[in-house]
């Protein structure tokens, strides 16, 4: 066994309330620090976990008892928190988006490659294991090469508690940066090629959330390939029904249960008491309520419904395996069900900074989602195709 | 009781036998004559309806026994076909997609205006009731504004069989020409307004079968409101599994039954085999078999599953009613089941002719479809977008 990864927590919000079940879970990772301004979270965390917590990054990078970083502080932040990691010399997982510009992007690879430490940016949906796995049974090459991509979410993303940064697209809030943060990066791993040209158009339609609620985007790639996007977060419709009830977390969702964002949403009445509530619900909140141990386990994670056709196929990634649309048959192929939730982001983690395995998800992949990400704001906005040029091969 | 309109049909082939359960079942109509090449369709026709059969349109037109012509020829006769009956006073009922060029839609229309007689062009799948309906909800203004569609349809059109020029797209042929048709016409219908600009991607990727047989685009419409649409004919995944297994005629479809069109086709070892495969299952070929009196009658026909995001709600249409989404709750506005399958073309159809009520799908509105499937052509052949020009308000 090698030695656990100790790992430090920036921001211990909901992505690290999302990320606790594999952090507890997986055996290669161990919490060993963290640091978030909130009072009540540091006490939280050094009660669970025994461990020391600190005022701000500098602090917890400066920790000896850690050998990496998970940034889960807001967007805003993921930069100035990665330079600091890797300037300590710290490993870092960064959440999604990775940042809000793609200098920013450069500025974060230049650090970590300085430093010599590992980055990869997560945990995005593009982890989850029925997409990964899709990708290599369209490697092996017998269903041809991949022509068109469906991918579509309905959610009710727009009306979870959030910052008032969250709903203001100039501060990187809205659909865009944190929902196409996902499927982009899903659909360049399914598509496997280079994307050349987007073509967006926005949505935004709640002047009480005003920023992107929805988009639709097409996408072209260097194999001839295209992609549709779609997404709504406006609490409508939910394609979670096309993925058998399965919920976005691999949760089963039920039928029945309808509009409960917006109901609990109401409670609130200002943008503070609303970020309030958000923080209450989260890690050291008196609102959070521990993940069950095997809650999230039935089965993978996913970001909705998504075909892939392939000349002799379309190939439909699921919560529990992968439909494979024939030419003769169809047939699914079974995952067994994940052990640990997000083990993927783990295996890669640890397989780059143990055995020296090129991450898939490392800063230049990132980069190239964030860029499609600002290039559907500029589309959008221009009413136009944009030319991608920092998209890695 | 008005009197009966006295029906001449035009090409006794798959879209008539499509029609004549409508024909049959709808008192306010009376096959009284057709034409066709095929010997053994207009015997067929003598024998079941007593009617007098003509071996051109010509002869057909001119027959004093009819008061209007359903002409379900290939698309290439669609023009010369209505200015003939036009030019012998006789009202039209088109089939989609109206012509193959513009100058045609053209003609078309000034021929029947110039004679004084009605144009209509359908069966067109936005004739379907679900779709007029969310149209008429939408109207009433609850929902507020159409913000954004989805569309999307995965069928096994390219493998059903087909005549040479249905495979090959300069001659109207493949799934722009046939089946954007229908698609573009509902999203045109649920959108309300005038669709300006289109972005598309062209699918076509089975060297047997070198037309389209899928697609993406982009439309955007006057109201800033936008569509994503997507088809796929290519027989793999078949989202009639998201319109509750219902198929697009309105029948039950069963999930178990897979890859039947491919496996028929396989028979066919040649194109002129397989033409004579597509005849001979048609009226008058020797596998014809009539639809059973009630057999597409259970539920309504349909294009595949659409999503239609208004301020308020998000609608979908489905063939036996209307779910709508809405802020607080969802629920299911219920359609009872049709008497009479396509019913709506001759309510259209009768009411223009007999009440000089404007029906909607004249033929300057199918001439704006037949704009967007040639724009669609167009955009994915120059990978560009294609300003509309000729949409009606
Ligand atoms: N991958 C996923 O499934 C997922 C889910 C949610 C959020 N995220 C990402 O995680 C990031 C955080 O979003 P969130 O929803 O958890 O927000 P959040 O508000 O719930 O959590 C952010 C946490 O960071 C803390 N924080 C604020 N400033 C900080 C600083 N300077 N240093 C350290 N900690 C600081 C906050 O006190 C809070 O505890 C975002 O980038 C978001 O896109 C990812
Ligand atoms: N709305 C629908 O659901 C639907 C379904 C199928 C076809 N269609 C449309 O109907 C049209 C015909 O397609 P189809 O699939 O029925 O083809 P088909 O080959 O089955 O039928 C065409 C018929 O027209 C006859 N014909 C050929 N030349 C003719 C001529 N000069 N004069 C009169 N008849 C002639 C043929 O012999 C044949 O019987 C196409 O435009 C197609 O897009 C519509």
């Amino acid at each position: 066994m090698p030695p656990q990864l100790r790992l430090g927590i920036a921001g211990l919000g909901r992505a690290f309330s999302l990320m606790l079940p594999t952090f507890l879970a997986d055996a290669r990772v161990a919490l060993a620090a963290a640091c978030d301004p909130r009072a009540t979270a540091r006490e939280q965390f050094a009660r669970d976990f025994g461990a020391p917590v600190h005022e701000d990054v500098e602090a917890l990078a400066a920790d000896p008892s850690i050998d990496a970083i998970y940034i889960a502080s807001p967007h805003q932040f993921h930069a100035r928190h990665t330079e600091i990691a890797a300037a300590h010399g710290k490993h870092v997982l960064v959440e999604k988006p990775m940042a809000l510009s793609l200098d920013e992007c450069d500025r974060m690879i230049a650090a970590c490659e300085r430093a010599g430490v590992c980055l990869i940016v997560g945990h995005c949906h593009s982890f989850d294991l029925p997409y990964l796995k899709t990708r290599e049974l369209i490697d092996r090459g017998e269903f041809g090469a991949v022509r068109m991509i469906h991918a579509l979410n309905y959610t009710d993303y727009l009306y979870r508690p959030r910052r008032p940064e969250e709903l203001d697209t100039a501060e990187g809030g809205g659909a865009v940066f944190s929902q196409a943060a996902h499927q982009v990066d899903i659909v360049r791993l399914l598509a496997g090629s280079r994307p050349t040209v987007l073509r967006a158009a926005l949505g935004s339609w709640d002047p009480r959330r005003p920023t992107e609620g929805a988009y639709s985007a097409m996408l072209w790639f260097e194999s001839g390939a295209y992609a549709s996007l779609s997404y709504s977060g406006y609490g409508h419709f939910d394609s979670d029904e096309w993925m058998d009830w399965t919920g976005e977390m691999g949760n089963r969702r039920s039928p029945e249960d309808y509009g409960g964002a917006r109901r609990k949403l109401a409670a609130a009445a200002s943008p503070e008491e609303e970020a309030r509530a958000k923080a209450a619900a989260t890690y050291g909140g008196p609102a959070y309520r521990a993940p069950a141990a095997d809650e999230a386990r039935r089965r993978y994670q996913h970001f909705g419904p998504i075909i892939v056709s392939c000349e002799r196929a379309d190939l439909r990634p699921m919560a529990d395996g992968i439909l494979v649309y024939g030419d003769e048959q169809r047939r699914r192929v079974p995952l067994s069900a994940p052990a640990v939730p997000r083990h993927e982001v783990i295996d890669e983690w640890v397989d780059a900074i143990r055995l020296g395995v090129a991450p898939r998800h490392d800063g230049r992949w990132a980069k190239g989602t964030l860029e499609i990400c600002l290039a559907m704001l500029d589309s959008g906005a221009r009413r136009a195709d944009v030319a991608l040029r920092h998209q890695p091969a």
